[in-house]
């Protein structure tokens, strides 16, 4: 066994033999509600931020927490001899809402025997708490063994992705010569299966927008002005449903223009993935693949584009009944994009599709998210074989190369403003629950998570 | 001067000498919030009940309190000579909400100087509280002056009227010799205009729903189920937008089968009544009048029916953004009903356009409101006569016999149960945001509202 092995070795056995610890500091962290879209938890993502500083600083990076326009970035640097990796994960997570559908509290984490093996449930356990502690506890295993890492290492995590990242681009402008590298490395997506690692090399871009249809300036009596004034329901609901056509497709102005079409050799590629749509929508109580039945459910996923409201609201909603004609009522929507999607165009596509739907006398009001665009990136780098022989090496069967439906718009930032590509490698699975009641992480994704990433910046160092 | 027309002279004259104490009664009944709708406020309902019993104890009608399986219900009998009249009115009131658009506390009733004169503020003062007193102050009026009243009343308040009367019928049913009388009295209705009594002889009937769609078991991401599962808030605004088609027209199967054309005649009154519905919209702050060109913005309100959504709800809705693809959206749905629509049938017919249009892998749920069918009054009976002339004489002007867009069902109950028509006549405005946030019933309204009643029972009395 050579030197380099001999401490791969030494960092794997520590791995196993401190998984305790390892996960009471994932606890620790998990209990902390950094909710980045709720005002009220501004304080739990700055205690979220200052944790990880600590952490990073007690096993040897100079780390520490990052002043932004909304919630700080933590920044840590490990110096030593061979290439520079960037590691990039985030600290904050999604609402909890519908609260009642959750078994415990959301932030209050524990480990749940179930039917199919282990798991740690919390929001956050998989996105992406849990995944980022895979990478810091591998860095921890090498350093407490050999003294130092493999490779030079450093680690961004920001507190905004649930929120679309607004301070990260004018962040890496700002500091990309502290946070230039050879390669970019990123914990926020899945495996296969729970079996079956892979690596991301497409991912879906994203915008979002929230409408407001504003008809009579107070709310009404439907009996003394139904069927004379306008109904901004009505109306929203009319915008909404000309969004799709019968077969799913989507009718905004200009959409599809910069779509690609999908390369023989990807589809085949995913095609002998042999991705079981019917097992995926049963999972969720589904049956029907919706939308246009000439593309497959995977390209579906990950080539092709999305609408969808992912929030409607207007008038009386509370329980028993008030006959009232509302003065308005809003939705929030989103797209996933590909290709060369512009999310601007998109929105603006979206806008005037709103527009030429409002009656005369009514107003529509906007509020964006900032939006990011498509990726895609080279399977056959050095890089992603190194990847994925320790993927190998660590599961002991072959990783799957995939897309993804998600967005995770860093690697567009990490390529246009760092000039960096990214590895995209994580350990979630289908099931997690991310974004819903009763997330969880298998338990073998975390202590398999870590493992890997150990395995993953050994094989790096020799690149 | 006759007699009984000095005893309308002595009770006209101490309404208005004892205007500030009828103002103080009214705004004790106003401060109590019994919204019918919330179970929060089920002690102030009965609260506002036993209030109304003390008040009519103490200018003696022996009145009390009849439990339901909801809120009580008031009853109370003066026994005097000559004919029995029925008088009916409800002490609940619409929830407040959007509480914020109060410029003070719905329940705390105060006297506001407006360049249109006087009014009273509150959550009620109009709908029916106001409309109420007016009644009942007319009553003690004539007992304080004359010892007796004019003619024999009972008086017949409900607590669920915005609620869509559930416990009405049965209560009919089961005290139908003790509620039987001549003729009913309705106070909730308004004027023409601030200046123009009338009466209304016809009134649009109610059903409502509220359904809910369901998709998959639990909330997903919308990254990697967006295009592939089923998103409720889509399959909704389908649902909604269907039930209008691009003329406005109603478009459920059989929805117009028992609505009769307008008779000439009364299309040519209603014509005659030279409606400004410009003005009628300008107020609201809309220029377009929707719906069926053919009809004329009278006839969409007093003889057309409505399907209007009052409240729509799914997926995220606080502030920022959740990618989430929805597990379920819902929607709150009425119908005004004219001629004969049969509620349960237009019931029917809304929710197999619901289940028609639903994916196989979804649900729906329904849950209804209590439905009235709509009715119409002979214009030419002696009641109606005996109050025209009263109005005439307390306003100095014809009053109009109209259409009403909103529905008391209560008319249908009387006629169908009692065997009895009824006499609607009230002093509410069309700017009294019944139902709104701000509402307001003018004090001219209250003070000539008592005094028309005066009038309009010393009328009834020699029918």
């Amino acid at each position: 066994m050579s030197e380099v092995n001999n401490e791969l070795e030494l960092a794997l056995n520590f791995l196993d033999i401190n998984q305790k610890h390892s996960i009471d500091r994932l606890f620790e962290i998990l209990s902390i509600p950094s909710i980045s879209t709720q005002k009220k938890y501004k304080k739990d993502c700055l205690k979220a931020a200052n944790w990880f500083v600590k952490q990073l600083t007690d096993i040897g990076f100079e780390a520490s927490s990052r002043e932004t326009n909304g919630h700080p970035m933590v920044v840590a640097h490990f110096e030593t001899k061979g290439p520079h990796f960037l590691f990039y994960g985030h600290y904050d997570v999604q609402p909890v809402d519908p609260i009642e559908l959750w078994n415990q509290g959301p932030f209050k984490p524990s480990i749940e025997e179930t039917d199919k093996g282990k798991v740690i449930r919390a929001r956050g356990a998989s996105d992406d708490k849990g995944q980022v502690m895979t990478f810091i506890e591998a860095c921890r295993a090498h350093i407490k063994t050999s003294g130092t890492l493999p490779c030079k290492i450093t680690i961004l995590l920001e507190g905004e992705e649930e929120i679309g990242s607004p301070s990260m681009t004018k962040f890496l402008k700002d500091n990309s010569k502290e946070l230039s590298s050879d390669y970019c490395l990123v914990c926020d997506t899945g495996m296969w299966d729970h079996k079956t690692p892979c690596i991301t090399t497409m991912l879906r871009g994203m915008v979002g927008d929230e409408v407001k249809i504003i008809a009579a300036n107070r709310d009404l009596h439907s009996g003394m002005y139904g069927g004379l004034a306008a109904n901004p329901i009505h109306i929203l609901s009319k915008i909404l449903s000309y969004l799709h056509d019968e077969n799913g497709r989507i009718t905004l102005e200009g959409f599809y223009d910069e779509v690609p079409e999908l390369s023989k050799q990807q589809k085949d590629q995913w095609d002998s993935l042999d991705f079981n749509s019917e097992e995926f929508l049963s999972d969720v109580g589904l049956s029907n693949v919706i939308g246009e039945k000439k593309y497959s459910p995977l390209e579906k996923i990950w080539s092709q584009p999305t609408c969808e409201v992912n929030g409607i609201w207007g008038g009386y909603t509370e329980p028993g009944f008030k006959t009232v004609l509302p003065s308005e009522a809003s939705a929030k929507v989103s797209f996933r994009l590909v290709g060369n999607q512009d999310p601007t165009k998109i929105l603006e596509s979206f806008r005037n599709h709103v527009l030429s739907n409002l009656p005369s006398d009514c107003k529509a009001e906007f509020n964006a998210k900032a939006g990011s665009s498509a990726s895609s990136l080279p399977i056959d780098s050095p890089e992603i074989k190194a990847a994925e022989s320790a993927l190998f090496d660590e599961w002991k069967i072959q990783p799957k190369m995939v897309g993804c439906g998600g967005s995770i718009p860093i690697g567009d930032h990490f390529k246009n403003i760092l000039g960096t590509d990214s590895l995209l490698v994580g350990f979630g699975l289908d099931d997690d629950k991310i974004h819903s009641p009763n997330e969880k992480y298998n338990l073998s994704s975390y202590q398999k998570g870590t493992r890997s990433w150990a395995r993953i910046i050994s094989n790096l160092s020799k690149v």
